[in-house]
């Protein structure tokens, strides 16, 4: 066991709270006036989920996109935020406080509150925390532990869009737009995630991997969640990029789009007879439990290791 | 105007929500669902707000304490926390995750969820950051803006012990354990806030000296607050520190305990005539706003300069 592991296994005995789902799900969901109140947290550090040269912009609007799309997963309407912010320099605060306006008011989210602090020493890697408020439609606000054998498994957005824009990025290699935007200017599906929240057994974000967070719900469902890669959805750019590689790379590149992450997709399941209310591709279905989490065109995964990014 | 006050500025312009209370209150204050829930967001940063040698459980007991005084000055009971974590090494998390489970169970507050991430270089600062949700009971939750010419002002708390606490375990000299904790494990006062709220026209927690929050006050009740320096509520034991000091030592050291902080005491003001529900001192009273935020024992301060600790 990491570090890390055993300071959240510590958290999770002292979590006992049924709104803490054992700290197992991507939000709390709190029960308050006859109002389900869903939360999340999430922290960006310097360094670790981004580069010290990204534009302050990115990182403001992708700090806001992160927290949304847990809420999408819960079917929710933003509340509102509140930041936890270490200031570095004047430009910089001012260019993050721009964008951050710009993203809240994109998702429709009032900063409700927060924190703002010095760091100590010029050097150290700052960190960034936002949490999210919004409230459930549902009565039943879906977790990703509700997977039953016999669902059909969905995914709602596109896989690896973000993945091959950062490539471009970072090789500075001209790119579609919409390539770089996954990446730059990730979207969370608030709406479809209100769609999907009172027909789905199980639902949550993609953020880590498709195979990675199928994993997870699988293990907090104890079922197995059975994938095909060729169903994954794709974007018709990302398709494009594909069809130019020669055929081996081009597997291999499709390959690696389902273990890398920052897709904000939602993965949910639901009962094979239920018409959904919104667009999203079949990529596999439920069985009960059979030694491994999932299996990807027949293949069995029993451990976390290379579906996805760990952090 | 610095750079902090210059990005506060700025997400004072995007924080346009009524519940954001403009930024100017201890907390933002949300109705749902026939509630009003109570927000609040602390940062604790390694070498800015403690040292780099605290140890753990004293770090993880003063940051629940900071965000359970901002429920505290709402009236709020605790209804959960929400936990940014930067991990270090398995002991040191091991130890603040214990403590930090006490504190939570002291004040019945419990862990909803949270993030955990890893620094990316060794010596980097750490921060953590709290955000704490209460529920308020009053129809009207207090803010720091309401105080009213002719209001009373009041105290509920002691101010200084944790400032005498600190000076003796700096200097390592012997100190009542009473000082010692307030320094250490700090106390908020919740059934004392939810007690004054509905007699209250404001109320805030007292973190960064008190004559520095009633300037604040002052400022977002747009009134004068008079003060009494020898009214002002000090425990037996900060007053046995006094006494066993030369004269003007003592009076020195008396009027910097007015401007330290970490009292974590409730400042409100009221209508003379209501009988108050709890025990408090009578500090000061209101007056319409006269040229000055404070006076203390008539001398006008129309600056914050010197008055407490800003961060």
């Amino acid at each position: 066991m990491t570090g890390e592991q055993a300071f959240i296994q510590a958290l999770k005995a002292i979590a006992t709270s049924n709104a803490a789902r054992g700290l197992n799900d991507d939000a709390a969901v709190v029960r308050i006036g006859g109002a389900s109140l869903v939360l999340t947290h999430d922290m960006l550090v310097e360094g670790v989920h981004f580069l010290d040269g990204t534009a302050p912009a990115d990182i403001a609007w992708k700090l806001v996109a992160t927290n949304m799309s847990d809420l999408a997963a819960k079917g929710a309407r933003p509340i509102g935020v509140i930041l936890g912010y270490m200031l570095r320099d004047n430009d910089w605060d001012a260019a993050f406080a721009k964008a951050f306006g710009a993203a809240l008011a994109h998702y429709n989210a009032p900063l409700l509150g927060g924190d703002s602090v010095k760091a100590k020493q010029m050097g150290s890697a700052r960190s960034f925390g936002l949490t999210a408020l919004g409230e459930a439609h549902t009565k039943i606000v879906p977790a990703r532990s509700g997977a039953k054998a016999g669902d059909n498994i969905y995914l709602c957005g596109t896989i690896g869009d973000a993945m091959l824009g950062f490539e471009a990025l970072r090789d500075r290699r001209a790119v579609d737009p919409v390539l770089a935007q996954a990446y730059l200017r990730p979207h969370a599906l608030l709406q479809e995630g209100q769609a999907i929240a009172p027909i789905a057994h199980a639902v949550m974000d993609v953020s880590d991997g498709v195979l990675l967070d199928a994993y997870r719900m699988a293990q907090a469902s104890n079922v197995t969640l059975n994938l095909h890669a060729d169903d994954m959805p794709i974007s018709s750019a990302a398709q494009a990029i594909l069809d130019g590689l020669p055929r081996a790379m081009a597997a291999e590149k499709r390959d690696l789009m389902l273990r890398w992450g920052d897709d904000y997709a939602l993965l949910f399941t639901a009962d094979p007879q239920v018409k959904l209310p919104i667009k999203a591709a079949k990529i596999g279905h439920v069985s009960a439990f059979n030694g491994a989490a999932i299996t990807l065109d027949g293949h069995a995964f029993d451990k976390a290791d290379q579906l996805g990014y760990q952090h």
